[in-house]
């Protein structure tokens, strides 16, 4: 690990000017996010312009320095790591909205520009951003657009990938990537745009971004109903999905270790008191209201169907805001689990919901095998089959993590399913994608790092 | 063109069988599509296995002989070409629905399958296949896959690139390709589905497809429209779009050459009286109907605020399905402006709607300027853009061609458009292809043809 030399660093200054580069104490003034080692580059440049971006990437290319891309340094897996030698790209101050079609419903903003930013502005038309994400105010559309950000709305409306109509980006030779379409028709041949959706920096920075809007849903009412099984939750969702009148917005389910440990923890168990049985599964409900009562009337009809088909053997309404919030405490604070049952391994996987109920119970009979002290923290969106689980027994356990990630991963791919769902590879993930991805598939993706950048300078320890 | 040598034949009837093959009147017995030249080839080749495939391919590729993947044959800008010497590989016999997860709403179908066959498995399960077109009979699953199909739901649901959840292909060099995914969340890295998704079987040929599904909408109600301008159009369109309740299904514009001459052409020119105003366009919108009459009412309502609005002069609501039917026949025939004025120019473009009243103005005074004989034949589905055009003054006027070609494509890309909406590039548009794309894009998207078939054996002469 060699740091860069004076002049380079001068060189990079005289791109973006000295108010663009930060080398002092980055890590002690900058928030890293969850991971430390985001900063450990210790040199942050901020570029505000397109040409920003190209000088640097030519830069560093011609001088083999590595670039480590970073939009609101949110993410979990370990993509945003940087170390000595390596400077990092933060496109935050290239931030704006750059044209907004509010007939069309589609916006091209600017990579650095956080979701929030871009709700508030689309909100007032009418319309959404189609994605929505509990880092929302941090989170860059950039960083969402190289993580191929996911969410609580994707069974509605898709994942970033569906979302981009065009893209941006620098590529790593300094050339521009300038495919900025506004429609959702183009077929000009191969579509090379979804290669850096995903790719968490590893092919270009992306600069800009044209997204395709989404109608705003009218007001929102949430339930939490239990439920007996998993096929139980699956049909309720069915019906909510497909009731007429009724719009399903979001659908999330926990399992009963889940949910009531995070209540515990919150110091709220009589939330679910309402489920009479200890082992129901609890499932949020979001529909929306539309305007005045009716909304409600009818949702409390389909609950009413749902439990006279034994879908559900209780839920409630929530009455206002404030309950609606506590709901959603239960499923959002998951980390509340973490602190009660420290050292676990956690998982961000897809599952097809033909295949939810047998591989949840198997998942539980297998950990329970593996050792009886594990408990599986279970929730998830249910809409997508996207699980989110951490498995812990409250110690250090790590000779049974090869054993545990097993149990997890197995199978997952011959269903149909992904054992990475939403969180993306990182760093932490490259040795499951070697070990479960599909062989024709790895070949292609190392052909493909090589062919964008052959000198491995973008994002270089995050690849295969 | 030399034709295949005897034991090339006798080689590929042993893959596949002696009614695997085809080789005599080839062009005599099956439908060769709008283009002749897609049986030129002379041999048809019927594989009914993943394996049948597999082995085609590696032994065309031991002996040079090039493949031209086939579907259902219905595109109309030659990409199913075929020529002496070449083989077709058509995969309709290969047609199951390998899997249907009705909660999910997911299927994994053969990529011989039908659309139509499809919509009429799932349209009883309350889910659509979210795409819809007109050659739904005949054109086949890997045939849209390959084609990146569109039509008049895009703006509701996307393209075929955003109804795929995961494929199964072979590629150039017979390994398969094998990414089933049936899950919306996936984050393995660079995702490599979507470079064969509209690559109209350049990179491989497309063997299965997971598909996701949409809530099938209940019941329809179609009005014709008579609008001022483009502007009043886009303002209807939104306003249908976002009024609560309502679910808006398809929303189609006409010129009024263009809805005049087909309404003329059926014999039906009454179907246009409700409009006083010669230069009105048209406008056909969709909703659905739900249960009940209050759909229909709630409808009604909507026109009639666009009418306050002045964002429509009149409107007729269809009484009963003959005379929806009879509404998008004035749509749908397009070939009727083309048989009254042959010899036209068609193009198949994008517009984004913030462009799209300055854009048509402006190409109906630059085409007069061309030559004052031409008229422009314009219709097209509004709520993506994607317009469709025929330019033409009943008799050749080839030395007009290029400069016509200017006017339509010019500025189509600095405007976030595309010269290529949803045809694809085929055979017909690869010279536009290279005058109209991104030069970093192009560069990539030869080095990923090379990278993926060194030796330019799938569908060679469909390439840049």
């Amino acid at each position: 690990l060699i740091p860069l030399r004076i002049e380079q660093l001068e060189a990079l200054r005289a791109i973006v000017g000295a108010s663009g580069i930060r080398t002092d104490d980055v890590a002690g003034t900058l928030d890293s996010g969850i991971n430390e080692s985001n900063l450990d580059a210790g040199v942050v440049l901020f570029p505000e312009t397109l040409e920003h971006v190209q000088s640097i990437v030519r830069y560093c290319n011609s001088q083999s320095i590595s670039i480590v891309p970073h939009g609101g340094r949110t993410g979990i897996s370990g993509g945003a790591e940087s170390s000595i030698g390596q400077v990092v790209v933060q496109t935050t101050r290239m931030c704006g909205i750059l044209s907004f079609d509010e007939d069309a419903g589609t916006a091209v903003v600017d990579a650095g520009i956080t979701l929030e930013q871009l709700q508030t502005a689309v909100h007032s038309h009418g319309l959404s951003v189609g994605i929505d994400l509990a880092a929302r105010g941090t989170a860059t559309l950039g960083g969402m657009v190289s993580t191929n950000a996911g969410g609580t709305e994707a069974f509605r409306h898709g994942v970033m990938r569906h979302r981009v109509l065009g893209l941006e980006a620098v590529l790593p030779d300094g050339a521009v990537f300038d495919d900025l379409k506004q429609v959702a028709k183009a077929n000009e041949r191969f579509d090379i745009k979804p290669l850096l959706i995903g790719a968490e920096g590893t092919l270009g920075i992306v600069t800009k971004v044209a997204l395709n809007l989404v109608p705003l849903a009218s007001g929102r009412i949430t339930a939490l109903a239990s439920c007996p099984t998993v096929a139980d939750a699956l049909r309720l969702f069915r019906r909510c999905r497909l009731s007429p009148g009724a719009e399903l917005l979001c659908v999330e389910i926990m399992w009963p270790d889940y949910a009531r440990t995070t209540a515990e923890e919150l110091g709220k168990p009589s939330l679910l008191e309402f489920a009479l049985e200890p082992d129901s599964l609890f499932v949020i409900l979001d529909v929306a209201s539309g305007s005045g009562d009716s909304g409600r009337e009818h949702f409390e009809q389909i609950l009413a169907r749902a439990f006279d088909a034994q879908e559900i053997t209780n839920a409630v309404v929530a009455k206002n805001e404030r309950e609606r919030n506590d709901f959603w405490l239960v499923r959002d604070e998951s980390f509340l689990c973490d602190r009660r049952y420290p050292h676990g391994f956690w998982y961000d996987i897809s599952v097809p919901h033909r295949c939810l109920d047998e591989y949840s119970r198997q998942l539980f009979r297998a950990i329970h095998d593996i050792h009886p002290d594990f408990k599986i923290f279970l929730f998830g969106h249910l809409g997508d089959g996207n699980l989110h689980l951490t498995i812990s027994a409250g110690r250090p356990m790590s000779e049974f993590e090869e054993t545990v990630e097993q149990a997890v991963y197995g199978g997952l791919r011959a269903m149909g399913g992904s054992f990475s769902a939403e969180h993306g590879i990182g760093t932490h993930k490259r040795a499951a994608l070697v070990r479960h991805g599909c062989a024709a598939k790895l070949e292609i993706m190392r052909a493909i790092k090589q062919m964008f950048d052959p000198n491995n300078i973008m994002n270089p320890a995050k690849v295969l």
